[in-house]
Parts: C-alpha cells; structure tokens; sequence
C-alpha cells in the first residue's frame, strides 16, 4: 500500500470544555500526530516560546503571507492576527503525518474550503451550560468572566452540529477515548488509503 | 439529548479473511450491537439453529415478503433464496441498538439503498492474496476449494474501495480495536446524534 496522506483534525470547543487537556493528551499519545502552530502578529507574553505557542511574526509580513495565498486560514482579533501557514501543514500530510488544529469554527470552515477532503472537524461540548459555568468559577475566571465566556460559549455550541463528530466532555478519559476512536476510523477511511 | 438513532454495521470480506472471528469478538464486546439474522429458503444444515444462524423459510413466503418489499436485501445463490428482513432492522435503530450485516458488496450497495444515511459499509481485506491462499491452505481447504476461494476473493476484494473503511487483518486484535474504533466513532457522528 502506499503511503497513507495525512489528515487535518480540528478541534472547537468554547472555553473550559477540556479541549487543551484533550489536545495535550492527544498529542503525546500519538507519535503521528503534530499540533499546527499558528501565526500571529500580537507581541509575546511571558512564557511563550516562539514557534512553539505560536510564529511571532510582525503584520506587515503576515499581510504578505494573507496576499500570497499562503495561509490556510486567518482571522482578526482585537486588532491582532492569526492565521495557519500552508506550507508545513501540506509538508506534514504529504509525509502521512495528522496535523492537530486548535481553532473555532470559523476557521475549521476556511480550512474545509481549503483543503476539502482532509479535514475533520470535532466539536467537544461541556455535558451542560451549567457545568461549564460550575468549571470557569471553580478554575477562577472572575464572574465579569464566566458571563463573557458563556456568552461566547453558547455562540460557539451553536455551530456544533456543523462538525462531523460532536464529543461529549463529561468524563476526561471517555472524551480522549472518543478522540482516539475518531482519528483511528478516519485513518481508516477508504478515500484516505493508497 | 434524545436517544440515538442505531446504524448499520456492514462488514464484508473475502472467504478467509477473518470476518466470521472478528464478528463474533466485536459482538460479544458489544451489548448495543446486534447481529442481523438473514432469512434462507436454502435446508438447514446440521448444527444449524433457526432463529440463530438463519430464519428457514418456505421460498413462496420469501416470495411474498420481496414483493411487499420487507426485505431490505436480498439474493439468489445456487437457486437458494437468502434475504434481510427489515423489521427487526428498524426496531433495533430506532431503539437505538446498531445491527451488524455479515453480507457480501452487493448486498452493502441494496442496503445502502433502502437506508441512506444509515449504512457504514467496512471491508475487511486480508493481508495480501498470498497470505489469504495459505490461509485456505492451512484450514484444509481443498486445492479446488482454494482455487475457487481465490477467484471469488480477487472479485470481492476489486470492489473494497466502494466501503467507507477497509481493514486490513493482519494482526487479529489490532484489526479488531480498528473496528471498535470505526463503530464508536460512527456512534458519535453529528448525524447521529440527537
């Protein structure tokens, strides 16, 4: 069989659903699989590595980079930038690699519309809205806080049913079995063999 | 969320691949997944038990349950009838159990047919067609049988790419976990869920 071409796995969900635990796990039980950073135009904070957290790049070039085609996706958020470049996502599937996606829903329809036929799309939910403001008081977002982000979050849950898999995230070792089944089966995929 | 609709499980292989052992594993794994028993208007054999392995019926009441379109596949082999009834089927998806179809490509594409939306079709191939004639060898298959095996399954094996999955047995249990990761995965497909 010849070599297998990677896939793009996004993962969405609103803020304190689990999606950064499940990705971390994701990523270091799965050798085949490589988080895609993003490139952005907002300074550095304290802590972050460059290329690592994110492409720390300045607007000018990013404006090129947008110009050119070569982001896959990109959005603008208070005033900054962010966007996926195409080259090491294509280097990464052209090598049988997955390529983890860490964005919303509006870059998981870009990234659809640019690369149709290798992307699939999870969405994880909170098992309620009422847990999910039990877990951003009890993670410590202040109460300005938890109702910005469960504003955010019911606006997010509304394009849920726009992915192709929903995973449900009441348990943490049942939702990182579920995201393992779902990357197994898409590797399996019959338009995804040789 | 509302109970989930059930899916069809459709697993189809060549003769020696494997399939008869990987269904028995996945269904006894599995107490929301039934296994669909045809209907036959062929003898039962000894060791065979109605209701089990087959319904035995007379060909004029199979006659009549194509004619008034309750079966949801069916086919002539050597004169001998053998069919899907679809009432039991639907029963079990509504109830939100999955069913698992032991049927060949042509049945896959009948029952598709009758339940878009509802059919996961997964091919089961063997390693190669070398690996598969040794072994039809080494279970005492005859030289005819083997022969004849071995056309049937290069036949079978040129349609694998119209399933939504193909697995390869190599190895019995990580063909296994495959397919426990395509059912759960389909499980938590958006169209299926509630």
């Amino acid at each position: 069989m010849s070599k297998r071409r990677g896939l793009c796995l996004v993962l969405a969900a609103p803020s304190g659903a689990g999606k950064t635990t499940l990705s971390r796990a994701l990523l270091e039980q799965d050798d085949a699989l490589l988080l895609s950073v993003s490139m952005t135009t907002r300074a550095r904070r304290p802590g972050e590595k460059d290329g690592t957290h994110y492409h720390f790049i300045a607007q000018e070039r990013f404006d090129d980079m947008v110009a050119a085609g070569k982001l896959l996706e990109y959005a603008r958020v208070f005033g900054r930038s962010y966007g996926t470049p195409r080259g090491p996502v294509e280097a990464a599937l052209t090598a049988g690699q997955d390529v983890l996606f860490d964005i919303d829903w509006q870059g998981f329809h870009q990234l659809r519309a640019a690369m149709p036929g290798d992307v699939v799309g999870v969405f994880i939910k909170p098992p309620s809205l009422e847990v999910l403001r039990q877990r951003l008081i009890k993670r410590g977002d202040t109460p300005e806080q938890v109702e910005e982000r469960m504003k955010h979050a019911e606006a997010e849950i509304s394009h849920a049913a726009e992915f192709d898999y929903i995973v449900e995230n009441h348990d943490l070792d049942v939702a990182l079995a579920d995201l393992r089944a779902i990357l197994r089966a898409c590797r399996l995929a019959t338009k995804r063999q040789g």
